[in-house]
């Protein structure tokens, strides 16, 4: 059985898939080999806002690139990180602005090639500093940084920091807001199915036919926490229930919510999953100041979604509303 | 075996979907009753633009309330028009605007909707006009109007009308605008996947597992085109070829491209697909100023995607890009 997936050759996907993407949007990004920069870029005077990460998860991370959000994304192959030379290459380029943040998910390739491009930016004198994103609680509450992977999540840290960098703020300012914002945001992924590698056409994390799986990576990592399949509103239960008591959240606090669909799940499952969030807000006194109900980071056609809780304070609502204008992002910014 | 959707109960899909939508984007939409409407009302000096459907194919078509585009969207049950008392209901509303354009696509429950409220708005001196999108080129070329099937192609044609509404123009000048648009859109729809209704949990159109279909509805209606699995290259190939030969597309043509993902066909697929647009359209030297790469009306979760061919001149390409902000499409403006 052949796989259904719309490719051409498995060798060539990365690259057709961002000569594809820059030629959709000409008009807000271009392509410097397996790198994607802003068509106009931003000026020296402000910091720059760089990530690193694999492809296949379209539209992350690439996708948002653009004002107000990233000036450049390196991507590695379909699932891997791109090496540590890209990365280097990428930030040299970037030098003679005010700083780079490197925002750098918590997986071992993207963590490896990232430590090293850092000591070589290091011993060049590049003024680049970065920011793990590791707000997977699928290891459970108290689990070490290093255990917890980085999800989606990282996009609306790159929106607040991309939004920090575009008022000009400095590379520590950008940094702490950046940090900031990562200390408040938590994900739990759920699947109910898995999914086919585009390359090899093996599939990734199988599930039995009234199976679902919470706390799934991105790459089909397991999450221990298999049952029968629940309805949405159950399922949205345990999960928020899950994030808001590893952020702490008590009444008052405000959430901006993400549910990033990773795949085969419709936008209809994922509004109500978002409606289920509502009354689940309501519970315990927290106040739903808005989201987003849409795939930002995929994960191929994994039927699934990721719910992403931010607590927010009002500068950072603000940011997470400043005007950009990324491929998969754009905001008026009133 | 339990349908594999995180839903609730069948019978609560599109109140849920509505609800969860209005709290997700507070600041661009709200609900009356199932009616989608925007969160600030467009000044009554100007002309409204409002659109009619079923749900569960989300975002479409209340995901593109809002600045620009739709003023409202009277939604149905799933896969199934809202009835004529909801959309005179509706229209009644907007009768002290400069006028009314209802965009109407082409399927028999709409289309008998549409037509009974238009005439009991006429009876009520409501000024409302319509324009019919049934841009669906599967019956093939020269076939009548009212055997071609309304798709993805309105969400561009909203865009273009909304535009002109907002310009201030008058409603036979947005009605001309949007007929010229319509006038020049071609769309063909393909699919490797069948997907579940999400009330019945009743397979949607079957296909074999070394099977795709090229013409496939927005509803599992066939297309006639079952074929042997494709690469990107060879589908976007014949779908290219007979998008342009039903639009009579020539040398120095200016196109717009959409690739609307109709559900569990990744970003990553369709951007592949993007690309093998870029050397079609130099083959026969038309000129590629951009698209889309999205899911604007999903099928549920079949993987597949429809192909959007636009021929636009400079005026239809600035309203494509005017400002907008829409949950499912905000635009700058530049």
């Amino acid at each position: 059985m052949k796989m259904k997936k719309f490719i051409n050759g498995p060798e060539n996907i990365v690259s057709e898939v961002l000569e594809g993407m820059a030629a959709a949007y000409a008009d807000k990004i271009r392509l410097d080999g397996n790198v994607v920069v802003r068509a106009r870029p931003k000026d020296k005077s402000k910091v720059a806002v760089i990530t690193l990460g694999g492809a296949g998860h379209e539209p992350a991370l690439s996708g948002f690139v653009g004002y107000g959000m990233l000036d450049a994304s390196v991507v590695g192959d379909v699932f891997a990180a791109p090496n540590a030379m890209a990365v280097i290459g990428c930030l040299r380029k970037f030098k003679d602005y005010a700083g780079i943040l490197l925002v750098v998910l918590n997986h071992a390739g993207d963590v490896m090639s990232a430590n090293m491009a850092m000591k070589m930016a290091q011993r060049e004198n590049i003024n680049v500093k970065s920011v793990l994103v590791a707000e997977d609680i699928s290891a459970g509450k108290g689990a070490p940084r290093q255990d917890r992977r980085g999800l989606a999540g990282c996009i609306p840290l790159i929106k607040v920091a991309g939004a920090a960098a575009e008022e000009g703020k400095s590379l520590d300012e950008v940094l702490k807001i950046a940090e900031d914002f990562n200390s408040e945001i938590a994900t739990l992924a759920v699947a109910l199915t898995g999914c086919t590698h585009p390359q090899t056409g093996e599939p990734i994390a199988e599930l039995g036919s009234d199976e679902m799986e919470i706390g799934m990576g991105q790459h089909g990592e397991g999450g221990g926490g298999k049952s029968a399949v629940l309805s949405a509103d159950e399922t949205a239960e345990i999960m928020f229930g899950k994030l808001a008591d590893s952020l702490s959240v008590k009444a008052g606090d405000k959430l901006y919510i993400i549910i990033n669909g990773t795949g085969a799940c419709t936008p209809m499952e994922m509004s109500i999953v978002f409606r289920a969030c509502i009354g689940l807000c309501k519970n315990i006194g927290a106040n739903l100041v808005g989201g987003i109900i849409d795939e930002l980071l995929t994960v191929q056609e994994m039927a699934g979604f990721q719910m992403i809780m931010c607590r927010v304070d009002d500068s950072q609502l603000a940011r997470l509303r400043a005007k950009s204008a990324a491929p998969y992002w754009t905001s008026l910014g009133e």
